[in-house]
């Protein structure tokens, strides 16, 4: 039965579209969750862009994304902050009620030193982000962007960060791609789900061999991980939202980005 | 002052090098440590390499590589015990000690699958490394090689794996590269070294950014991972063997070897 009611997809998957693009492609292809990338916001008003998400009846299911916390001069962590409040805003005039957090590293101090500053940052954001009503979730990636993109890189770390900020608006993204490998990764989703933190579960797929440390991911199904298998996980843990389709991938978006989201829609229908 | 007396280079650091060339080159650098990767033996008579390593003064540190046991086809099984018994009579002519495994990964099965495979083929293998007087080392790999490198992707997995096995002869190989980023590193190396099981050390740098999966290692200094710090721990759990380099980089690879082993001796004394 073809049922996509819970497939979202995030705008970074479909590269070449403009937010426009996004939302009336993904609209008449029958899917009604979308999760906004800011780039597609920059110098753009965005009060059509919300019209426009209103009268196609899309469901906005977050923002990526915010973070990037860290930084050894504390004007850059200023600006890191002033940032996340921008993000803050632009959730609120999307309606996105979830704001994805990259929590950054910086690879001239330690991971440790790293780490305090996003508990810092999340700390320091936490209280505009709760009067906007926006949640706010920690997303784990993997260890090979532990070096520039985020000092947090398992499912256990992020649940121990979230424990430690200990706010019903700080919870914690599981993507299969960043986690697939972890051997904790079962436990740490139940702990998750225990506490009422699973905010989001992204996937894509490992492709066997990877050629690129960014843009190589697979569609589902094109790779190693067991989808289906992290998917129970993910319910068994109590989480019914959307499964967001976040595949970075120069392969995918040379090709025709309409016929890549009948793709999409097949590849999810067969792991779901 | 200048004390290389513990440096060992890995042939594959000086790829474009024959094994004479990397023995002849080292020796006369004053570096006395070599580890021999087996691609520099395939079709080789290894007794005037023997005798080449024994005039040089050389001391060979390990072997690398053996491991890639799992495959979800039994032939492929099969082949690896016979590879792995053949590294260890390459092992025991060169007089390497040890044998670096990297443990292997077969996509098209679970990672627990591949986790059984590799415990069963060490087990295979150990009463013949044992009577060749040869020590088997578990070395585990980032988690981006996941997919096809190795399930064993921590010291803490590498640490129960040789619990499991418990031998004298099986232990763990700590590389840096690796490793760094895993927040249990300290604790699990002390472990280690606390059972007898720290058998090698092997140094690199992680680029940021890091711009392939293979060959873009940095060499010490160039990156983002804290060695001294490292190799304070692996001291600390009585490790006194040789600091083994193992640098795989296209772009030090382009340059002239000799001027590089100057570099690596020069980035080695920084660090120790």
């Amino acid at each position: 039965m073809k049922d996509f009611s819970r497939l979202c997809i995030h705008t970074f998957t479909t590269r070449p579209w403009g937010i426009e693009d996004c939302i009336m492609n993904y609209s008449r292809a029958g899917i009604r969750g979308i999760t906004i990338w800011r780039n597609l916001l920059e110098r753009k008003n965005v009060i059509p862009v919300k019209t426009l998400l209103d009268n196609s009846g899309m469901k906005v299911v977050s923002l990526c994304r915010g973070g990037f916390f860290p930084s050894v001069t504390k004007d850059r962590r200023e600006a890191a902050i002033n940032d996340n409040l921008q993000a803050i805003e632009q959730a609120h005039a999307v309606g996105a009620p979830v704001i994805v957090l990259v929590c950054g590293s910086d690879s001239n101090q330690s991971l440790e030193k790293s780490r305090e500053q996003i508990a810092e940052g999340i700390t320091r954001i936490l209280p505009f982000a709760r009067s906007a009503g926006i949640k706010l979730a920690i997303e784990p990636l993997h260890p090979m962007y532990a070096g520039d993109r985020s000092a947090v890189n398992t499912m256990k770390q992020a649940n121990d960060l979230a424990a430690l900020i200990n706010s019903e608006s700080v919870g914690v993204v599981v993507d299969v791609y960043h986690l697939w490998w972890d051997p904790s990764l079962h436990e740490e989703i139940i702990r998750c789900g225990d506490q009422g933190r699973l905010f989001a579960f992204h996937v894509s797929d490992w492709n066997v061999p990877a050629t690129d440390l960014l843009n190589d991911r697979g569609l589902m199904g094109d790779g190693c991980i067991n989808i289906p298998l992290i998917l129970s996980w993910v319910e068994d843990a109590g989480f019914t939202g959307f499964i967001e389709v976040e595949v970075f991938s120069d392969k995918y978006w040379k090709t025709d980005q309409n016929a890549y989201l009948e793709k999409i829609k097949y590849a999810y229908l067969n792991f779901t």
